[in-house]
């Protein structure tokens, strides 16, 4: 089955303006190196600007208004528009119609007596469905999923395989998790009992607000006591760590490997990217943004932007500069030595002078 | 079902002495900004302190003894104590009754005819144990969990949903892996023929011994030859890696995203902090603690505490710094030039002061 | 079973020359530290070379030519090849029996009625195949093994528990894909509207060349259009996560927990260590490599070796660093100021040398 929009019927989903034919028909999107007639493509990044010059699609979507174009050759038709890749996620999402579900929960799945599902649930053989849980309408549970006993669900939310939510959990709407998501493992909680390592028991839950979406195979652990909290509409990227008793506000986001210790609150809008690592019980003010790669060892106010991430240089180079690196505090030293050196014979000169004057 | 203890039963539990009223009835235990009448409350992070004056609970753990209370009002009721942490533990434990599994198998999980169970073995749905493996008595297999041909299990381990155990892997008892875990992965070993890349078979396996915990989606690669273990009583955090071949003593803490490379032996009580790498084939000493997100390219002595991750900076101030850092060696080396001459002329300087005397 | 070669027939497997008895007969391998008589060993690793002298083995793999002896003894026989890890590889393939599987399905895994599977395909039970799916002759799909719908397997790969691999994607001919795989999640990509975050709809694929290996729990995102790639014989370790439209050539190696961001490029025989982190739209060239724990923020040009970790230190002299590093462009400066000051005062001197002369 093929979707057809026209170029204006496009411009006008998503308040833009046509420059060129806009009765041409498009049916589908493509980058911009491999898009051909019939397709409508973008130029989100700079990097790709050469591939305009012979580009064959049918359309092409660039920032701006119809009335500054700076694209000489009028070979394929613009749609200018304010925000290109929320343009693009718009008229992908034309062409992408939602994928259908049979709203029936599978005879090979196991569903324990006591869960209450919502309409419309579709579970996929395979799944596991606990005591007393409650699983919202519209909701997709696939293959592998593991929903725990009193583990809450909201509606349209959609699980994909091998995702478990550990007993007690609870999950808005419309969240998305994807493969071998973990919500809800025990947080790392030990003491020690002489030269014994004591499990702290992890009764606390994870709560994860409307709108968020996890990446494959990130790990959400639940409280000590009290929960873990991921706020509406953060998006977690894969092989993410969020420890137990960690508070995420609304709206972040978090690169792929990045880890958070116990206990840390995120205000609204912070962003750590990737293999960021957070200590424990610090607190990391709304919009603040950090490097990737940086380590944040200390609490970090609102909108401050960081890093400590160190670019990769030729090999035999950094050595030599791992060489120095440790005699930082010396060379310091030193410096400031002959700083005095200097500016005592300085001293001594001009006395001379003086007494030579 | 309410679990109710008095507060004089609690300090008898963990050695503790009560002031105030050991008859107050506690039910339960919450963190101190929440807690109220009926629940004990803690206060082991300094931080919190501030909330110790309006703090609505029964009983608050604290530190120390009766004689020495440096806390003025006595309106909520004190359990002193020598480690409250583990008298924290403890607590928990009291009003967290254990799990009630069935300790039956269920007939929608897959266990192979030759495959041998102890008493009391709850295996649930969609769970499958290969040919001729052993789980001991008491074990707990939840959805998902795979436990491969010939791999043997203790008693009383706790497998978490989608735990895979691969083929003649052994886990001792009390083992506790979180949901994704996976022991017994194929180890990373390749070699060249020409320009191809061939793989060493890993015909080795994992051993983990007794009282052992793994976070959630860690991975621990089977030996090449041999055996890859992790002694008895450490305790591994989520998405960590150990490779092929690494033996990891006993009571080592190994936090979040850290990864330990082939060969490497951490003697017992190691500490790596979250996100550390290891290299292969070196020795990490008996007690030896690495800070987060520090790379350890040789052996460590015993006991040695080792650092080198960089705590983010203000961005701009960083890029300055990054701007200077590769020129390290070349500052070194203009600061001993400077040095020389200085005191070249300082020489002269005094040579010229005598001849001028 | 045994099965037993002489030492004779293993220098022809493998094409090397015995020093000592070709008609010792071997039935396994062994390390060196624990190898005993009806064994073979090796020397890989230089560390190990002390433990030749009390060797039990009956035999041992060395690097070299008999000719050019260098070891005194001849107590074990001695195998001289010209690499031994790749001797090692091929006689471990002689003792390791290729594992027998039934080429059945079982009738407790769930195969849509729509997909096609090849000759003599095992799928253990509690697999899932999706509608339209293709598996090709001889894979092994091990329990809890996920194929989603219209995704393709060439013949002959092995796919361990838990993997799942998404809708559409394709997979090539002898891919092993460890435990906990995830092949084909969404990619990362959000944009914004006001102060809401958007889902960038991920309609690509993710497409897996043959003779690729990848190890557990690691995630490939599929495209948000178009296809991530990983080339021919690449091999990847634990927890590495590559983002979507990643293109990745052959023969690659990514060690465990490395990440790779969205659109990035590598040419063939890249090689990322462990930990290491490189950023978006960016091509790393041939045969470049880069060091454990680097970050990666530009381009590499071919065979580049480059690498920024840092080695952990006594964390108080570390601090000591610390306290310096962002003061280096200060540091610069004063070492610029002294220069000037010193030379100055040179010619200054000279002059007034002249003068005074």
């Amino acid at each position: 089955m093929t979707i057809t929009r026209t170029l204006s019927e496009l411009a006008q989903l998503v308040g833009g303006e046509v420059v060129g034919d806009g009765n041409v028909e498009i049916s589908g999107v493509a980058p911009i190196e491999h898009a051909g007639p019939g397709e409508i493509t973008f130029l989100t990044h700079p990097k790709y600007r050469s591939f305009l010059a012979n580009c064959k699609a049918s359309a092409v979507i660039l920032s701006g208004k119809a009335g500054a174009a700076s694209v000489p050759s009028s070979r394929p038709n613009y749609l200018y528009v304010a925000q290109p890749t929320l343009a693009l996620a718009r008229i992908l999402g034309q062409f992408t119609p939602p994928q259908s579900y049979d709203g029936r929960v599978s005879p090979l799945a196991t569903v324990h007596e006591s869960a209450r599902l919502g309409l419309n649930v579709t579970v996929y053989p395979q799944a596991y469905i606990g005591s007393e849980a409650v699983v919202g309408e519209g909701c997709i549970l696939y293959p592998g999923v593991v929903v725990g006993d009193r583990a809450v669900l909201g509606e349209h939310c959609v699980l994909h395989p091998q995702v478990t939510i550990g007993e007690r959990c609870r999950i808005g709407n419309r969240v998305i998790l994807h493969a071998g998501v973990v919500i809800g493992s025990d947080g790392f909680g030990f003491t020690e009992d002489g030269a014994e390592r004591v499990k702290i028991p992890q009764v606390g839950v994870v709560e994860i607000e409307d709108d968020v979406e996890i990446g494959a195979n990130s790990t959400v652990d639940r409280a000590t006591l009290g929960k873990t909290v991921i706020g509406r509409g953060t998006k977690i990227d894969n092989l993410v760590h969020i420890a137990h008793n960690v508070v995420i506000g609304e709206q972040c986001l978090i690169i792929a490997q990045a880890g958070i210790a116990g206990s840390t609150k995120l205000g609204s809008r912070v962003i750590l990217a990737g293999q960021v690592g957070v200590l424990n019980h610090l607190e990391i003010g709304e919009g603040a943004m950090i490097g990737p790669q940086s380590g944040v060892p200390h609490s970090v106010a609102p909108y401050s932007v960081l890093s400590s991430g160190l670019p990769a240089t030729p090999h035999k180079e950094w050595l030599r500069v791992l060489m120095v690196l440790p005699r930082l505090p010396e060379l310091l030293n030193k410096l400031r030595t002959l700083e005095r050196n200097v500016s005592a014979k300085a001293r001594t000169k001009k006395k001379g002078a003086k007494t030579h004057a």
